[in-house]
């Protein structure tokens, strides 16, 4: 697969968690979210995802109003192109596409310019539910909508055809395991872990070159798509340069899944061979690296990159609530990675028992490190 | 609903038709197709299908060197952006969409231009399989394919935003049953009738009308969309004018329907008001009576106004498989509204009894009136 969106392939009682919670925190895998009203309410999910969300907005909002020229832009066709890459099936593709127009909208006002209309490119693998999206579109959306299929590691759209490109969750998914990592005689088999996380200094190494071609792609396709002076935004997850990953919550988990499949596969369940092969195709980037990337690309400047803390809105230590609701958006995150690996049979097993597991380790995760672990970067087309 | 397309809705083994099918052949539904080796084959119906739209490619052909300055109207975007309005789930779309391709390469090529990009919106209706539209585009194709939800009788697309649009075998699907129709105590009540063919006048009228105010606003949302110069290209079911319906192949199937109802109806399957509040909302147009839509719309004028034999490659007289090949499309193309009025359970029952009794008229079907039957238009925007 070219990369994995997040509520796409998972099944059955996820499904409603898949399309009610935001995209920000299924996404960006590492953050354990909040307990509340009960863990499966929309009215909780909603509103946790819209004190995450919000920190995005607030900097795509400032970034559209400081650095885009929209009037100038538009003045040929008065229309405003927007895309969401990996938009997966809604809603909270909708509510970002919403920010983005009323900041345009803004903008174009403070210009004195006459009102555009928008149209919005939402972009998913071909194999993305673009039946659901488009049967959820908001009914009074202002904008013109349009989906398009294929992997953002390539061109998905015509040459200078966008104004500004947003991508949040997303581009942490490799286009594929690294190859060595399944390469036995290779110093990068990554026998028995499931992840880079605490893996050899190789198995980091295959990740980060990997995560290094991907974007190098991924960059060099929007260079072409978005118009000089149009801006390219990403969120995904990230960690401070240098930072070993095995300090980050999320590497608990990864050990915890690769007990798991190892436990499991003591008692039959599954064979040795496909715990070795079994690998999740996730790399979180320093803004350092990201940087060199962007320079090596050439084609665009650096209007933001900075790490946040997509938690910070957790005000209280973690409980074990929380950590059940983080393994619920973590199976309907990567659900679909262990049914095609191990089989759909073996997937409640699996997270019955990684729950269990990292309910048992509540207090490890809530003192590992959690703050700093989104990656935000605004970038402009030269 | 606001139109229903053809390959969308039925079931089971009509998936096998409605992919492989010509949507010139299963749209048009007045066209009984040829049997051959094996109704149901592969290749059988590909090969119909690329013999009847051969016919309209080489009308499309024509119009795209004689009328269409490709070379001007991309000559700010280099990319030349292509609508199929009504795409179903492909492929003959995607036929369609590469003929197209090539004649406008051809004719840049005249013009000494570089070769441009093309964008294609293939639009239907949100309810349309998208997601089978999306896994079957072409891995080869040539041009960048965005899916475009939303009914076309109204705008789907920004202003000034496509060179080209076409439409095959969609725009005589109504945007609704006309409501007079649906109205007991109107004269328009169509009792015991399944359409306005053999009903009476104030039904023919109410088709008509209804008729009128969909191309009115289809053709107001095209003026929109479509840069000046650029073609709308429009194949659907057509009459010579002044012909009543009834002398159609399709009147008799229309006729035979409503008698299989009845028998259904006194069999105490179904009930009265079932049968007194289904009709199929489709309308054959007469080349004049768009042509007067055109010009009160004001926007195009027209570059070509024909009606077309779409059976012209018919050599021989029908027999009993071309009418049981007939319904078989007929069945994939309408089923949902059969299945959405009397339920699926019924289906297969109906369209058995209605393949019988048209059988027993096959002699009466090949002696009906089935030549100029396909109403082909092409307008350029102002």
């Amino acid at each position: 697969m070219a990369y994995i969106n997040d509520r796409r392939h998972s099944q059955s009682i996820e499904e409603n968690h898949k399309s009610i919670m935001g995209k920000v925190e299924i996404v960006l895998n590492s953050l354990p979210m909040s307990g509340g009203d009960g863990p499966n309410s929309y009215s909780k999910n909603s509103h946790l995802q819209r004190r995450t969300t919000s920190l995005v907005k607030e900097t795509i909002d400032k970034l559209i109003l400081e650095k885009l020229n929209a009037k100038t832009l538009i003045s040929d066709s008065n229309t405003f192109h927007i895309a969401d890459l990996g938009c997966a099936t809604g809603p909270n593709t909708f509510f970002l596409v919403d920010d983005i127009i009323k900041s345009v909208e803004t903008s174009l006002r403070k210009s004195n310019s006459s009102k555009p209309e928008f149209l919005v490119f939402f972009n998913d693998l071909p194999q993305n539910d673009f039946n659901t999206l488009f049967t959820s579109l908001p009914q009074d959306r202002s904008y013109f909508a349009v989906g398009v299929p294929g992997s953002f590691y390539g061109r998905v759209l015509p040459q200078s055809s966008v104004h500004m490109v947003v991508t949040v969750g997303a581009t942490h998914w490799l286009s594929s395991v690294p190859k060595e990592v399944l390469d036995k005689p290779s110093k990068a088999w990554n026998k028995g872990k499931v992840h880079y996380s605490n893996a050899a200094e190789e198995v980091v190494k295959a990740y980060r070159d990997q995560f290094g071609r991907d974007m190098e792609k991924f960059l060099e396709a929007r260079a072409k798509e978005i118009v000089s002076g149009g801006l390219l935004v990403v969120g995904m997850c990230g960690i401070p340069k240098g930072m070993p990953f095995s300090n980050l919550a999320d590497s608990i988990m990864y050990t915890s899944m690769a007990d798991v499949l190892t436990q499991m596969q003591s008692q039959g369940l599954i064979s040795e061979e496909q715990v070795d092969t079994f690998n999740i195709p996730i790399y979180s980037a320093s803004p350092e690296e990201v940087t060199v990337l962007v320079e090596k690309n050439g084609c665009f400047t650096v209007a933001s990159m900075e790490l946040m803390n997509p938690t910070a809105w957790l005000k209280r230590p973690m409980n074990v609530e929380d950590v059940r609701h983080w393994m619920v958006c973590i199976k309907a995150t990567m659900g679909s990675l262990f049914i095609n690996h191990f089989g759909e049979h073996l997937l409640d097993e699996i997270f019955d028992r990684l729950t269990a597991k990292l309910v048992g380790l509540t207090e490890k995760i809530e003192s590992s490190y959690r703050e700093k672990v989104m990656l935000f970067f605004a970038l402009q087309r030269k």
